[in-house]
Order: C-alpha cells, then sequence, then structure tokens
C-alpha cells in the first residue's frame, strides 16, 4: 500500500530543500535550481523505473508505457516551480506517486500515462505566463525569443545557457498527437473546501482574466487653498472607480479586485494630481467578465466625465475562460465518491497550465484543500491527510479513464 | 519713485541665483546657502542705511528706526526659505523694500519698524515648522534641540554649526516687548486672486490643520479565488473613506484631503489586506473642522465595521486656526482701496509664520496673486505689476498705521 500522503509530502521537502539550499539569484526559471529541480524528479523516475526525456521547451517529461505502442496519451502534469512563494510540488509529485504506484502494480494501461512537469516562469521573469505549456499545446509564439528580463538577458539567451535552443521551441508541440487528456492537480488557493471541510474538489472551468492599469489625471493643487468645488482629485476618482468595480462585480457575479495603487504627488498637503491603479476581472463565462467590464467603464466614464478626470486604460493582459471536459469531470467525481467523500464542484479562479493545454484536448482538474486559504507558504499547505486522499483519488480517476466506456 | 516691482523682483531673482549656484547638498535650514542668503540681505539693508541683527533663533532682523527710543514695533516679515521648490522670497523682500523707501523718505514713525526673516525649515529637517517664528512668539520647546534630520544630526548640533545655541534659542522670545503687530507678505498659492483677476486680497483668517495617519486592516487573498462577498479588501475601504472625506467636507464648508495612499502588498491579483492614506482636514474655524471630522470619523466607523475592516488612527500634526486682526485688515482694504483696487477678504489654507506670532501680537497679511495657482516656481510664481501693487499698498499699510486712530 502506497503511503501518498507521507510520501508526497516528503518529496516536497525534497525539492523544497534544493531551492533553499541553492544560492541568492540562482533560483527561478531556467536556472541552476531549476536545474537541479529536473535532477531530482530524473532520479525519482529512474528509481521507479520509468522513462524520461526533456522537450524542446524544456518541460521534463516522465512515462508508464501502455504496451500498446499506438496507444493515445493521458498527460497527468502542472508547473515546477522554483520558488517557494509559489505553489509547492504538489502538482508534479502527486503525478510521480501514481505513474511509480501503477507501475509497482503492474497495471497495463490502454494509453500511455505521462507526467509532464512544465517549465514556467509565471510571467515573472519574462512576463508570459505557462511558457512550457504553450509551447507543448502548440501555442509557442517565436516573437517570445526576443523578451528580456530585468537584467535584459533574452530568453533566446537563457534558454540557451539552460541548453535549450528557442528557435526550436515549436518542436515540442504536441499538436496533431492522439492525447486523449490533461488532469491537473493543484492547491485551491482559495477557501471554498476549507470552509467546507472536505479534501479535494473538481474543478469546472478555469477563470479567463482581463487585466488593466488605469490611470487617472486631474489636477494637483494645495490641500489648504483649492475649495473643494474647484478641485480635479485624481485619487477621489480612484476611489469612486474601486468602490464602482465593487458593487458592478457583486451585481455580475464576477471577481474584480482593484489591489493596486499610486498617487502622484503623494503627499499629504498636495490634491493628487494623478492616480494610477491595477483592474484584474475574472469569470468562468467571458461574456460575464465582459460585461461586466462595460458596465465598469461606462459608470467610470460619466463619473470622470463629472468630475473632469481624463480615464485612460491600458490591458495588460487577456486570457479566455476555460471549461474542463464534463466526461473527464465524471469520472473524477466518481473517484471521490469510492473514497467516501462529497463531490465539490468549483471554479479555478486562478491561471492554469491546464487553461493552456486546453487548445490541445480536453482537460480537467483536482484541487485539493489549502491549508490557510494560502496556497504560497510551500510544504505547509497541505495536510499529510489531504495528499493520501488526492493521490487516492488521482489514481482511481487515472484507473477509470482506462476502463471501456 | 521706487520702482516696487521691478526692484522686488531683481532682488528675489538675487536671492534664488545664491540658492541655484549652491552645492548640492548646502541648501536647506542652517545650510552654508542659509548664510549667504543673510549676508546678501544685510548687505541690502547696510546700502539703505537700516540696523539690523541675528537673534538667538537665527532669525535676520532689520530695524527702520522711530525716533522714540521707547516706541512700539511694527513687524513686518516672513520665514526666509533656502529651496526653490517652496515660495519665493517675495515676503521678505518687499518688507525690505518698505524699509529702504521709508528711510529715502526720512518719514518718522511713531513705531520701529522690523523687518524679520524667520529661519524656517517648513518642518522639511527636522519635522517641526515655523521655528524662528515660534522662538520670537515664545513658543520655542526645549525638546526640540534633540530633534534629528535624516542624517542623524540633531537640531542642537546643526545650530551649533551655524553659531547659533539651541540651549538659548527662548532668549529669541519678543514676549512682554511692546509689539503693536505682525503684518506678512505671501503668495497666494491658490487660485481665487487669479481667477478673480486681482493682484492682491486681504487675509482674514490662517486655517488650522488637522492631519492623521489611518490604516486599514483586512485580509489579503487571490484576486481569482476569494469571491466578492467573503473579502475584507483594505483598500475598498479606503476608497470608500476617500469618498467619504470628500461629501463631509463639502457639506461642512471646510477642506479635507487624502494625498497619499499605499496598498499591501501592492499587486494586481492580490485582495489588498492593508491600506494606509493621509488626511489633511482645514478651516479657518476649528469648530467647523472638527465637527467634518466627526462626522467623517463615525461614517467612517460604521463603513468599516460593515466591511469587517480594522481602522486606526494616528494624528500627526494640529494647529488651531487664527483669526486676522479687524483693525489691521481695515487699515489693509483702505490701503488697497487707495490703489484703485477692490478689497477680496480670503481665508489662508496654509500655514504661516503669522499663525505662530498669533501668540505675540496682533497679526494681518496681505496676499499677493499666484500665477498659474502654484507659488512653487520661484520668480515666476509673481508677475512685475502685481509686485509693484504689492509694495506700493504695503507701504501705504505701514503709513496709515503711524496715523492716529
Amino acid at each position: 500500500m502506497t503511503h501518498w500522503g507521507e510520501d508526497a509530502l516528503e518529496w516536497c521537502r525534497t525539492l523544497a530543500d534544493r531551492v533553499e539550499r541553492a544560492e541568492a539569484g540562482s533560483t527561478g526559471y531556467l536556472s541552476a535550481t531549476h536545474h537541479g529541480l529536473h535532477e531530482l524528479l530524473i532520479d525519482g523516475l529512474d528509481d521507479a523505473g520509468l522513462s524520461h526525456w526533456r522537450d524542446a521547451a524544456g518541460n521534463l517529461w516522465g512515462r508508464l508505457e501502455s504496451d500498446r505502442a499506438e496507444a493515445p496519451v493521458v498527460l497527468l502534469g502542472a508547473h515546477l516551480d522554483t520558488d517557494l512563494d509559489s505553489d509547492p510540488f504538489l502538482g508534479v509529485v502527486m503525478p510521480l506517486l501514481v505513474l511509480r504506484s501503477l507501475k509497482q502494480d503492474a497495471v497495463q494501461l490502454p494509453f500511455h500515462l505521462d507526467l509532464v512537469a512544465f517549465a514556467n516562469d509565471d510571467g515573472h521573469r519574462f512576463g508570459v505566463p505557462h511558457l512550457g505549456s504553450m509551447a507543448v499545446a502548440g501555442g509557442w509564439d517565436a516573437g517570445w525569443a526576443k523578451l528580456q528580463d530585468r537584467d535584459d538577458t533574452s530568453l533566446a539567451e537563457a534558454w540557451s545557457r539552460f541548453g535549450l535552443d528557442a528557435t526550436r521551441a515549436h518542436r515540442a508541440s504536441l499538436q496533431g498527437s492522439p492525447i486523449m487528456a490533461y488532469l491537473e492537480t493543484g492547491i485551491e488557493q482559495g477557501p471554498v473546501l476549507e470552509t467546507e471541510e472536505l479534501p479535494v474538489g473538481i474543478v469546472t472551468a478555469l477563470a479567463g482574466t482581463r487585466r488593466f492599469t488605469i490611470e487617472f489625471n486631474g489636477t494637483a493643487g494645495h490641500a489648504g487653498t483649492v475649495p473643494m468645488h474647484l478641485r480635479q482629485d485624481a485619487l477621489a476618482a480612484a476611489a469612486e472607480f474601486i468602490l464602482i468595480v465593487e458593487r458592478v462585480a457583486r451585481e455580475h457575479g464576477v471577481n474584480a479586485t482593484v489591489g493596486r495603487i499610486e498617487s502622484h504627488p503623494g503627499d499629504a498637503e498636495v490634491i493628487a494630481g494623478q492616480a494610477r491603479i491595477s483592474l484584474d476581472l475574472r469569470s468562468e463565462q467571458d461574456a460575464s467578465r465582459d460585461a461586466a467590464l462595460s458596465t465598469i467603464w461606462e459608470t467610470a466614464r460619466l463619473a470622470c466625465q463629472e468630475r473632469e478626470i481624463e480615464m485612460e486604460w491600458v490591458e495588460t493582459r487577456a486570457t479566455p475562460a476555460v471549461t474542463c471536459a464534463d466526461w473527464l469531470q465524471l469520472e473524477l467525481a466518481h473517484a471521490i465518491e469510492d473514497a467516501g467523500l462529497r463531490p465539490r464542484y468549483l471554479v479555478s479562479g486562478t491561471g492554469q497550465d491546464a487553461a493552456a493545454m486546453a487548445r490541445l484536448c480536453p482537460v480537467a482538474m483536482l484541487f485539493v484543500r489549502c491549508q490557510g486559504g494560502d496556497s504560497h507558504q510551500g510544504d505547509k499547505a497541505v495536510s499529510v491527510d489531504d495528499a493520501d486522499v488526492a493521490g487516492q483519488v488521482l489514481k482511481d480517476w487515472v484507473l477509470r479513464l482506462a476502463r471501456p466506456r
């Protein structure tokens, strides 16, 4: 019997140790630490007698081969972070344990079962998230080679130092290959499962995101000398905007957040001449999100007109919502029921590699309860018991997909 | 005939040149540049045949002596900035020209007429504004000697390098001396005179200020995963606060400003767990200001209760409003009418040395139109024509005070 929970958390700790022992500046996407994590996973795959390879986009793969060489493929994946402030390694570790367990059981599957640890920079280094999964899904953009990080290192240069050739990244694409499904395991990063005391949940959709930087331009002036009715206070306009966002988001059932704000000159005795904020809008339904956006825009436009404030929007991100495949959700629900648990359906509010992979094949996602509502705390985010359930459910899910339907 | 305008602006330029030529780091309160400006003014006083001295608080004085040794004193003063981003030098220059003109006219006044250029750091260096005028008015606080600037230089040390002894600062006090009045000339720093096309105005009162730092504490969370109704968004609470401030200020006829804002962690995809803002409240009537403050506090308290947000206030400044003496305002109005102009009464929204001096004697203030609404632009803030009117009016004002009433 596999001790899913203890094994998983020990693996997570081993990977985390590798990151913690790294020298400053040597972690992150395509770093020495990134290499080191690959080496640890390769050791694990070797020990389990599983084959492995690295693709043209720097993703690490392991495979439990089907005896039918021409069989289709089921992918179990997640991104491999090199930053302890990101998700921990559960999304890569659980699939590794499932492959190992199935290998030990000598199960013959009608599909190749692949583990993929996506090389991902979460957008932190080059500004574009999900680079690894985008390449696999056939969405690699040749222009990304020219992206630069803060030290003016181009993506092409960083790839080259890692032993990769950015001009060949598109070769990682599996477009045209017989990919049956992509299954991702992730930590909820939210409070729903914890609130309802459930260890796991079924993701129905991945929210699409639109993100903006919005600038308000008014007139700076002295706090003591410009009467209230003569002001064009950019910060007051931004404040009104934030409350419009909050109200409209509630009315439309979407998530909308203003998390960043600056005022200029930013002095206690000077009326702000300029304010700049971020706006992040998410929904599992693009239409709801865009309807909320239109209402926010129109309401804010009138408010700013009234205040004689100029408002400028710049869109900085736009990703569509992705729906998880019904049949994959159904089998996952059965696996959860078999574990004696109630299937809880919920939306993933954050971007995931599954969203990139949806352009390639049907996708679905298993959520694991997040302790304290915050997944950004390494191996403390998941309990041994929950990892235990997650491993058992993930393995059962895979076995269910192997049954004739 | 005195060419008030041209002479005044040439003097302003001479003083500004001295600041501009200073080496980096050598301007500011008690700097070499501060010394240099004193030297220039002393030359001007010498050339005009006027006596001069520096007091125990570093203020520079000039005097047109009355032939009656025991005569009371009328003070013409302002602070002498050493920072081109502050008010220009008009408040010191106009009195210098008036003293010089009266000396040339060999006018015999029933009072000594003193020019005082206050050593002032506007609070920039040691955090306490109007140090020079506070000392003269008898409000020196012995504890100030221990104040430190950003380089950990104590006020006592800085005074010592300037040739002053902070333990003797209280000796600059004129408490008990026969001071008839303190008259200040200042640039409006606001749009009223410019809007009404008037070169000068009469200050009725100096607004009192209360200033706060207010912190809102909620719960940080991921923008995608925490539903709107479960949020405790500190930035949304701050936004609601800003609009409450705006509305209540209008209702109570006071000026209220939130100019500074920060959100933490300040990330586009994270709900703010904390927000911090400044609040600046001003009125010429302390009662109105404090009534507005109570309403803001109570309204915001309920709003934060509703949002489950904790709100903390820290008061960082509190100065009472000061009313200008009626009889001084009246004589100023006559002087303005004699110049063929309409007397326009208005409130000074900013702190002035006159506010400190009000604890010593009756005070009043002549405002000069500010070009472009911003006095923080050196010699461009005032036109030659307006300086012309200001000089003529200030001299006439002094002569009117000399008449038997």
